[in-house]
């Protein structure tokens, strides 16, 4: 049977009045194919959760954390399937232990590995819709894990996968993808199509809309996604598997801004330049399942470099415990850590085949007395580093410069 | 290694502060044997979500009540464990489904059929006190049931006999089991020990201070159980196994008056008298788990008899159902239902060996002007159906008459 995977975010389940609203959605949904239905936990639910913990203890054993957390979308998978019984759709919830949603055993931030899908089959087999708990998984040990913060999409992105669903819907409280957030600018569009890479590039850069390991699950096992609004009718952002067609790419060289204020920048100066050196300093930094981004290394001089990297700053102090205890026989001369940076990216398919992107951005930028700290740049997106302050002002003046309000 | 199991209910893990208390409690437990912990959800907890359900449906699909209810009890395990780290003892916590705490698959009124130990030996083993959740199982198909209010203590008790425990604390509000509630008698005095079957009809009666389910268990299976509070320091009542000495007999005749406001009478009157009659009525109505109490069938006139019983309050709608369907086909004349009665019972191991308390009992309550309209004894006990608004006046009549306040 052909099936389409529903997620619905904290938001949008997030009173019992929103939850029968959604119950309608998905009985609408039943028309076009079986629905799967991931959810998240009320919004507000998670955060009761974790100040509980923080209030005995701010390090909590992480395998009790994610015992804890992972209760809010047992909750709403719950009222979820009794509001679609009272909607005349018999339903069924079902924990990640109860499908054996396999992951990797770093408690909250785990990976999924496998699901078990004799209990979903059956369920759609006897017309029950599975409403699944988001965001959580088992380890081998039958010990509660958490995917981190968005893991929902993740779980619904996998689930879509490994059903091979029509399609993954991601219902959030925007309804859809904007060149930038409208928040910040005004004049900001919505997006009817954006490609996979480009989506991914906003993701990761901060566009808030869908976690950034959902979409590379996408990617990897060319799910289509739609995110839309489970507030409002639309049919929001398609975030398609094809390549856009050349019209689309002269119309649209840059696709939008994304930006992402939380950061930290790590600089290793004048480190002894070997063969290898990254790794020693990233290596104990992945290993914790911590996110690198911008990375650079100057070139060498006199045999010593300077080797920087960004990280989010929620991961601030396990990377300076590593910093001080892993890698301090590493031969450097200065550790600098600075809080107070921001990055800021343009993302493009069409940049590919047009050279100039980087330079207009900088000369915009320069314009209105933005320094640039940091550059990276891939084949669709460039990065810049610059000061916090900077963040929404570089934001609007990119946003105008490459004319996305047009 | 010697085991003894704590259980906390809902209002001694009521906050973060009461479970930092709790975590202390058994840091000192375990000086005396390895703790192993059930907890109930913190107090409030259940109701809430109670509360959502039924903004949702007066009557969910009981999987779904139960999968959302047992929630409150994994919320409570991973904080105490937490508390427990913090306070310096290892701990993990353990779901119904963790230790695979098979019951059947009645929602909302499972039994426990048995538990897998391994998980918790190996904890045990590792020096980590487990911290079970209480109140709940799974089925064999891995769905989510509930024991009942107050099945907590049927968790702890259930534990304690198959981990052969030395004895299960109930830590709860109040500091043991007393003569007779003392909000309604301020004279009621704290037993310092109680027998097993004193306790069992105590408790079957309506004091509220363990489940009669936990209790039968305990008897069953010889697990001595003692009832304390976790407020404030004190040896509680021990539920103890042995019979008491002649002594003790000679000094108190009658332990304690129960009592029981929300109940329903069920009455059949005319009905036709043939064998098997009784089952045919409680049959279906056993068949829904539902507790039947005071049974009484009248001397046969003319063939035919009638049939009376009383159940708890809230059972009734199910009840009626049943007598308005399954029972329609019983030859019978006429079919009462009151609720409009409440129980009283005297209870006392020392009765076995002495006539005349009933008749006592009678003549206290005639002089009061009570009107009695069922009796039903048992070797330990004397339970009367009485008008509800008589409830309270007869309590303290027999509480007086009985000398429980010297």
């Amino acid at each position: 049977m052909e099936t389409i995977v529903l997620k619905f975010g904290g938001t949008s389940v997030g009173t019992i009045e929103r939850i029968e609203a959604v119950a309608k959605i998905i009985k609408e949904a039943k028309k076009e194919a079986f629905p799967i239905v991931v959810v998240s936990a009320m919004s507000g639910e998670t955060d009761r959760l974790i100040n509980l913990a923080k209030e005995i203890d701010d390090n909590p054993p992480k395998r009790e954390f994610d015992a804890l957390i992972s209760t809010g979308e047992k909750v709403s998978a719950a009222l979820l399937a009794m509001a679609l019984h009272k909607a005349g759709v018999a339903s069924k919830s079902y924990s990640a232990a109860q499908i054996s949603m396999k992951t990797t055993s770093q408690f909250s931030k785990a990976k999924i590995i496998n699901i078990d899908f004799t209990k979903i089959e059956d369920a759609i087999n006897n017309d029950f819709v599975p409403v699944i708990t988001g965001f959580q998984g088992i380890t081998d040990e039958g010990d509660v894990t958490t995917l981190g913060r968005g893991g929902s999409d993740t779980t619904a992105v996998a689930v879509a996968a490994a059903m091979k669903s029509l399609r993954c819907d991601i219902f959030t409280d925007v309804d859809g993808i904007y060149t930038t957030d409208p928040n910040l600018v005004p004049e900001a569009k919505k997006l009817d199509r954006i490609t996979m890479e480009e989506m991914l590039e906003l993701s990761g850069q901060g566009a808030k809309v869908m976690q950034v390991r959902a979409v590379e699950f996408a990617n990897k096992y060319n799910v289509p996604v739609r995110v839309l609004s489970s507030f409002a009718p639309g049919t929001g952002t398609l975030i398609s598997l094809e390549e856009p067609n050349m019209d689309d790419m002269e119309k649209a060289v840059v696709s939008g801004i994304a930006f992402q204020k939380d950061q930290t920048k790590i600089s290793f100066q004048g480190v002894k330049d070997s063969p290898g050196i990254a790794s020693s300093i990233l290596g104990p930094i992945a290993a914790e399942g911590i996110e690198v981004d911008v990375i650079i290394q100057n070139i060498s001089n006199e045999g010593r470099t300077d080797f920087t990297f960004t990280i989010s700053s929620i991961d601030r102090d396990v990377v300076e415990k590593i910093c001080n205890t892993q890698l301090q026989d590493l031969d450097f001369n200065n550790l600098i850590i600075d809080n107070n940076v921001g990055k800021v990216s343009i993302v493009g398919v069409g940049m590919r085949s047009h050279a100039g992107i980087a330079s207009r951005a900088f000369q915009a930028l320069a314009n209105n007395n933005i320094n640039i700290s940091m550059i990276s740049t891939s084949e669709i997106k460039i990065t810049l580093v610059i000061n916090i302050d900077d963040v929404n002002n570089a934001v609007k003046v990119l946003h105008h410069e490459f004319e996305l309000d047009k």
